[in-house]
């Protein structure tokens, strides 16, 4: 039987909590003396290296935003291969938020781009308006390379109401991607019950029945969680979308890579800072502070 | 009043005919000379480069799907940028096909990305699973910087029953999309007519009827439409797609890149069988061979 990176990311967070940081690094959240270092993609870098440093044994994963790289041209992209294998050379799970949506043979182009090479990730994210036959080409390597995906389900913008919640026949949109997922999801399950085949779902403006319902009805698919905290998620609808402080990843971004810039002493105690943010997002999912 | 680059495409279409050249580069698609060359982005970018310089007078747009670039890693999307530069340094109008869709935030790093810098690009295509405060970020480059948007409404693909045809209150997901698309596209009308917020209208699928319905419900939508040729789509259903033989451009991707390989003397004659295919194209539409 192939291995499942499904179980590795449940196993992570059975041991270090559900906290996935997201690396959506601008240029003005360095400090100081990251500043100072003259070639952008190591100034990048090294942001990402310190935050990582200090949070790798409290978080599960890292989420990349590849926008924020792709907007500095190939020297952010080379910052986004560097801090991948930065990542990967010590065995921390990554997931590449990069919401691809195509065709087959794009699709496979994109399977290639993120799950190979330079660009290589643990996890995927893909946005399935296309239909399900754009998901088909990364699925083989759920099996054979021990890789994973989040299809966008249910996302945590204001937008999510304008194709997500539409109705049809009885069935939200969101429900009728949910259900292929499921069904789809079967044949790359871990030994830990979760799908290597994993969902999107928004923390913020969802209630907490909504959330009940939806933790229940996708029992065994493993959800990001975006949402927390900078875009006004809670703890409570977070909780209620995990099962036993597992099943998930919640990320947060901002609220942790923009957090040390609230203190004078910043440029100094950049790490301290970065892992105090994540401390508290700890204890407000009542994790507590040693691990 | 602002400048729309929509005018621009039209007036392309109108000198140069619908013709829209897809840039799938592909490393086995190369002209064994072209193997030759050592360095990766060197080879891709010499590809498009005699793909360009034998085409740009009978072709109205050049699209380059970065998937085939980010599969190649940094080499590859340096080859990518070049290519845009060698386009944008001729006055030729380019369309990055990255179906990018986020959350505002990472809209704006997207916007940036690929409307600014050394990846600009005259027209990029968005999903709009995520809702329409997806697309609002990308706005504001329509009347600001001369900027186009094509919007995916209804893909070439078989899984575009999967969602876009889904019915909500009598209506397709395609077509919510599309009247919303309307309603926003009014801000951002060219003096031909059509808007330079686009949409993406697949060809191959599509009976006689459904292109003429489509034509007609969103008449002031300039249509980009793949499909074409390796993907099965065919001339009558393309012509529906257009009006006067404008209000829209027909991709070929693999169709037009990948004929020369046809041929035994195709490494000495590769910009004569490009051309040859362009022609073909061409007149499979009823347009002459001189232009």
């Amino acid at each position: 039987m192939s291995k499942m990176i499904i179980d590795r990311l449940f196993k992570e967070v059975q041991e270090k909590g559900p906290v996935c940081i997201g690396l959506d690094t601008s240029v003005s959240y360095l400090s100081p003396s990251m500043q100072k270092i003259s070639r952008l993609s190591e100034k990048i870098f090294t942001f990402n290296k310190e935050v990582i440093d200090a949070s790798f044994d409290i978080c599960a994963v890292y989420k990349l935003q590849i926008a924020y790289y792709e907007a500095l041209g190939i020297e952010g992209l080379k910052a986004y291969a560097q801090t991948l294998e930065y990542l990967r050379n010590r065995n921390i799970l990554t997931i590449a938020d990069v919401k691809r949506g195509d065709i087959k043979d794009t699709a496979k182009m994109y399977a290639k781009a993120h799950f190979e090479g330079e660009f290589e990730s643990d996890f995927i994210t893909i946005s399935p308006y296309m239909g399900f036959d754009s998901i088909e080409p990364y699925l083989k390597y759920l099996s054979d390379n021990e890789k994973g995906l989040f299809v966008l389900l249910r996302t945590s913008n204001e937008g999510a109401k304008d194709i997500e919640y539409k109705e049809t026949d009885g069935k939200r949109i969101y429900d009728i991607v949910g259900e292929e997922l499921l069904r789809l999801g079967k044949s790359f399950m871990g030994e830990c019950s979760y799908s290597s085949l994993g969902a999107v779902v928004g923390d913020n403006r969802l209630d907490i029945g909504e959330a009940d319902d939806i933790r229940k009805r996708y029992e065994n698919i493993f959800f990001l969680i975006p949402g927390y905290g900078a875009q006004g998620g809670n703890a409570k609808s977070v909780m209620s979308l995990l099962k036993d402080m597992n099943g998930g990843v919640v990320n947060s971004s901002r609220g942790i890579i923009k957090y040390p810039q609230k203190f004078e002493d910043w440029d100094d105690k950049f790490q301290y800072y970065i892992r105090e943010s994540v401390v508290k997002m700890r204890e407000d999912f009542g994790l507590g502070k040693s691990v």
